[in-house]
């Protein structure tokens, strides 16, 4: 592994146990982020290490995202060409509702971003990106399980749309100009810093009112869920084994994933036992959402990697971390 | 048929024809085209038509889209409740090359412009939307053949990227407010107004000297060529008969196609017949170029529509005119 690491969406859910796992491995790290959604304070006793450097910028912003890095791969105790940097492009609006309301979220924040990521990485000679896909770009398969390698590909949120076409942007730039990416298909992935996702809102509802909890749609959704610290684990285990220049995976527990009645539950039990839970009439959270979901991890599982935790085991530990972080 | 249609990209090769056919069946177009590569000498004798209306507009840009699309709804013998307008989007960048050296072409012309589309669709409530997608979204197949159903979609282009990505939006778009959209993956086109594409540059190059023609890659490239009156003769026929939201359908012939050693052949033949023609070492003509493809027409077979022209007839029919065009 080389030794420095870009993260965009630095300040964000997932970047902050990524890089807590780099940083733990000895490698310098620059994290870029907005602050529009994301928070310094995620980063918790990282913040002020000294191989951390943190810079607030537009990711969509070409010349802003290019400067930045440029500066930060010529500064510090690396020589200007010591190879480059290993980008993690997480960068997205991860407000699914929010973007279906008002498609221009979506747009900069998930689509422009990975345009602009790929962008500096041309300008700058940079070869290797890993990307945090979705399974919302399989859209709605009803009983088919998701495949990486099946089709047809047909989003039903603009969230799933523009990583869907992020990994377009991303095909053809390993076709014309970049080394290798690799591109991983995330699940529900659950876990602290919470930022957004069913249990941090669960909690939150309990906490303003601990005798009901109202649940979006019926409570039958089902998904898989994975641990932040288990997706983390998978990306840098297949990172550091892509076979060749492309590599598409989805990750995931190895279950059917368990469903939102499950989680409701777990919250309850955990923040307020007594409460009452009430159910919506729909299937569906919200427009864009997808009822249920089944996920192929085989090409996970063939590259030596399976969770510890399962989606039910990975629900209860989040449900708990999440309690705690909320002080509920 | 509603009797309102609005054509983006509507000084291009594909929209000279449809526009023609709409107009000929009795149908107001309005036709919008930044002028960046269309021209309306594409329209001939049919600019000034009184049915017709030209708009010269940046179709990315939303405010201006939306603007001129209300303004003609409101105008002529419509009034502006009688039902909205078919949308036709075909803006986009055709010069596949040019967007490998500049992303940004391809993503303002070919992306931009579907969410502009899109946009300003639901902002005036149209209801039916046809785009021009493209063999491209596929990638390099090999040796399968490229069905609407199948994956892993990879292009190899950033024109085939934002082609994908464009499809990826409106899947979307479906699910959040459009009432019925159709996407149609083109093949390689040919005919006139010729502005782009294989057979005009080979025409132009042997215009510029009669004795020699050089051709680009080693002629073995073998792809699926359709009519531009046949293309547009089934975008009618599949657009006249969607039976749900959304469908997806490649329009291409019944063969495998022609190589370019063939359209090279014709052009000769038929521009000047004693050139000596001169191949490049590699299949591929540019980076980004498939070189070879088959294509499964089977969903436009069972819509019923079959094209009266094979690939090589189709070559030969194109060639002739397009030597006409160039008065070569």
């Amino acid at each position: 592994m080389p030794d420095r690491h870009m993260i965009t969406g630095g300040a964000g859910f997932v970047a902050a146990t990524l890089a807590r796992r780099l940083i733990a491995e000895g490698n310098h790290v620059l994290l870029i982020d907005d602050l529009s959604r994301g928070s310094l304070a995620n980063l918790g006793d990282l913040a002020g290490h000294p191989r951390l450097r943190f810079r607030q910028i537009d990711c969509a912003d070409v010349e802003a995202l290019r400067a930045a890095t440029e500066e930060w791969l010529g500064t510090g105790d690396h020589g200007p060409d010591s190879g480059g940097a290993v980008v993690w492009h997480l960068a997205a609006n991860s407000d699914i509702p929010a973007g279906i309301d008002d498609p221009c979220i979506d747009l900069r924040r998930t689509f422009l971003t990975t345009f602009a990521v790929l962008q500096a990485m041309r300008d700058l000679r940079l070869r290797t990106l890993h990307f945090a896909s979705s399974s919302a770009i399989y859209g709605d398969l009803g009983d088919r399980v998701a495949e990486e390698d099946a089709g047809p590909l047909a989003p039903i949120s603009n969230y799933g749309a523009m990583k869907l076409a992020s990994e377009a942007q991303i095909s053809a730039a390993v076709e014309t100009f970049l080394p290798r990416a690799s591109v991983f298909r995330f699940p529900n992935v659950v876990g602290v810093p919470a930022t957004h996702g069913v249990i941090l809102e669960l909690v939150r509802k309990l906490r303003a009112d601990p005798a009901v909890l109202d649940v979006l749609g019926d409570g039958t959704q089902r998904k898989p869920y994975l641990h932040v610290e288990e997706l983390v684990d998978a990306m840098l285990f297949v990172a550091a084994r892509v076979p060749g220049r492309h590599v598409v995976c989805n990750i995931g527990p190895e279950d059917d994933g368990v469903t939102v009645r499950e989680i409701a539950e777990a919250v309850r039990d955990r923040v307020s036992p007594g409460a009452v839970i009430r159910y919506g009439p729909e299937p569906r959270g919200w427009v864009g959402d997808v009822p249920c979901f089944r996920y192929s991890v085989t090409r996970l599982r063939d590259f030596g990697w399976s969770p510890r935790l399962g989606s039910a085991a990975a629900i209860l530990r989040a449900v708990d971390e999440i309690a705690g972080q909320e002080n509920a």
